[in-house]
């Protein structure tokens, strides 16, 4: 972990021993792999004093110059630590993700194919603030069988150091190289490995905004993530007014900064008169900054009005902007235009309008009368999330242990040529699958 | 699709049209897709003759221009033809690969998760000499509900736009937008939208390993393919030396050219001196060139010696390297060193070799006993293929309609919201899976 001056020579090394240390991952067994996590549970148990000193002077350092939310983020106590450790351990009793039969298909006689998972290979996580993602990461990441070259915030860097030697004790005390799992030393690093797709399977950010759209223009190696979440709510002309005033506060306020919380509102003609003063009684009281179209102003004047930048901005914060739309039609069009892909719900009793809205939203979550809160990992039931996906590929929406697998083809033959199978007289294949669990 | 010079302008018009039409595609019944392919079928046989005069003039003009094989690949006749109506005939009759329920789980009462798969949404296809191409990827996008934009070959220009006026014939006559597959005008074009991965979701090159690699390079867009197809068999000291011997003829000579086809062979120390002369006796009589190591030389004195390259070279042609290896785990070495990730062979009687082999070997297709040549999605069952992928990331090994999809999440509540499920009373998830086949 000691890193010269020269260390940019030494990143494709590391990338390269955690390539090494991935392919013995690979081949372990489940219980070699729930394991390592459970020991990583008890040395965090063992170690919270001296993880909590090393945070202790991580949030020192940061008063006076990160805000109060950053330093909420940054700072560990035994609550949190004991989060860590009980998501460990849930990590830990999750059905193991590896060596799955995907597709069992018999050929021909004595000629089988079977797809089985297999981990993705290395992954480089980079992460911001809370150090509790060093430690979820790497559950998800040893769970699966990968290895991991992690960097965080520099203002976690005692936390994250306290982490990673947990994380390491495990390894060692579990048979498996410590290479599984390595802080990479600052940016610098990082930049030089996400120049190497030959070294690097996936890349994962964890952060604002920016970090993400930072590294996603930096590497040609696959980014799982998302830069932006710009959610919508369309409250239809027969929403119940008691549900969307409760989903609208819900999706707003339960956790604002979260990525999938609402920032638009879009109210059907016929139901702005009835909802959005109902809104205005309920959010205003609460902190929230109501921005709403022209429309909008109409029926409350006292409304801030919304500017073109309103209908693009992710706030982040107890924000919303409000549109009176048209109809659906209007409705589906300005989350065309303005959605980023990650949740979108419509509020209604109308089964023609849910039906259409979930049929033609191109989006990862597509929701009907529930708050786009409910995007996420834990929520769906995945046990555990590496991070919520906006692309198409490879994974979308919350993404859990599925999201850092990759299969292999195995075909067990007995002789077979292709030369038999071909041309004018050639040998049928069966294509017969053994399992119906496949 | 007629372009004015500064049509570089143009292309995103398309491209934005493109991802229309397959706004429209994605919501279309299996029937509406079904039928296009129907159509498109009856269009090439009434537009025979018509195509194939194209294809004529595009054969002339190649004549002293390019070489044998590559006239052989880019001429089309009544056979050719009829294989490619056939084709997609069989890719009309496919299972809908659109709103397949992947998870169907009650997160707790009146709020059900579903997972249904999507389109991808546009995607961009580079293909050289073949023009049949152009009707396979047209066929497996509108299949599965995507647009495409393609950029065939320019010696193939004129068999292209005919094949590409009986796509978008059929596609008129289905009431389907004529924008769901177009054609890109050269290669500036497609250099464009490589440059926009808002606008392509997925970029398929077919074709040489230069095209593909070149592609890779110059985008971000996520790229479904291989470049090398470096394949190695194994034979270990326990192989059948006949088949040992058919298979290696098989792998090598059936087609030369394919990705699939092996290039380096590795024999077992122990059996080197039984199978190098019977591979010898074998291959050089049907005009394979052999390149052996230096220990196959001295069994075999009359070999051309091999030379580092011929370790990572993909011949295409009938040429194999050779190479005596002490054991399993050299030949696991050099596999890990050289390999492309492809696909890798043993050839072995001992059950435990051949398990070694199948666990630690990292490429898409892992084979024991068969020919590398089964490394294709015909004959996997796929029934049609987008391409071979070396990549861990979405898709890996013969790639069918599955590789062209995604998949959404919908969430169908009863006014749900987060808050209730946290925090000290938190009211639980059922997390209960509705369907056993989901």
């Amino acid at each position: 972990m000691t890193l010269d001056p020269h260390h940019h020579q030494q990143v494709p090394a590391m990338a390269q021993a955690a390539r090494n240390a991935s392919r013995h991952l690979a081949t372990t067994s489940s219980e070699i792999r729930t394991k390592v996590l459970h020991r990583l549970a008890d040395e965090l148990e063992q170690r919270a004093a001296t993880i909590l000193a090393a945070n202790a002077e991580d949030v020192r350092a940061a008063e006076g110059v990160l805000d109060a939310s950053a330093i909420q983020r940054l700072k560990l106590d035994a609550v949190k630590l004991a989060t860590m450790v009980q998501g460990v351990r849930a990590v830990a009793t999750l059905p193991d993700p590896l060596h799955r039969v995907q597709l069992h298909r018999q050929l021909d006689e004595g000629l089988v194919l079977t797809r089985v998972t297999c981990p993705l290979g290395v992954l480089c996580v980079v992460f911001e603030s809370r150090p509790d993602a060093l430690i979820q990461i790497s559950a998800l990441a040893l769970k699966s069988g990968n290895a991991v070259l992690l960097k965080g915030g520099s203002e976690a860097r005692h936390s994250n150091a306290a982490l990673l030697a947990a994380v390491q004790a495990a390894l060692r005390d579990t048979d498996l190289p410590e290479t599984a799992v390595q802080g990479l030393p600052d940016r610098a690093a990082v930049a030089a490995l996400l120049q190497r797709p030959d070294l690097v399977d996936l890349v994962i950010p964890r952060g604002s905004n920016a970090l993400v759209r930072s590294i996603q223009e930096a590497t040609r190696i696959p980014v799982l993530g998302h830069s932006e979440g710009i959610c919508h709510m369309y409250l239809d002309a027969a929403a119940d007014p008691g549900m969307a005033v409760a989903l609208v506060r819900d999706a707003k306020l339960q956790y604002p900064s979260a990525c999938n919380a609402v920032e638009t509102v879009l109210i059907h003609r016929e139901a702005a008169a009835r909802l959005l003063p109902a809104l205005v009684a309920d959010l205003v009281p609460r902190g929230v900054e109501l921005r709403g179209c022209a429309t909008c102003l109409t029926l409350v004047p006292s409304l801030r009005a919304a500017t073109e930048a309103d209908w693009v901005t992710e706030y982040g914060a107890p924000i919303l902007a409000i549109k009176v739309v048209e109809n659906l039609d209007e409705a589906l069009a300005h989350i065309r235009t303005h959605g980023s892909g990650h949740t979108e719900a419509i509020i209604t009793e109308a089964p023609g309008a849910a039906a259409r809205f979930l049929a033609e939203v191109d989006a990862a979550g597509v929701f009907h009368n529930a708050s786009t809160r409910f995007a996420d990992g834990y929520r769906y039931g995945f046990g555990a999330e590496v991070g919520i996906s906006t692309g198409r590929i490879h994974a979308r929406g919350p993404v859990g242990l599925e999201g850092l697998l990759s299969y292999r083809y195995l075909l067990q033959g007995t002789g077979q040529r292709v030369e038999d199978y071909t041309g004018p007289s050639a040998r049928p294949f069966q294509h017969l699958d053994l399992d119906d669990d496949a």
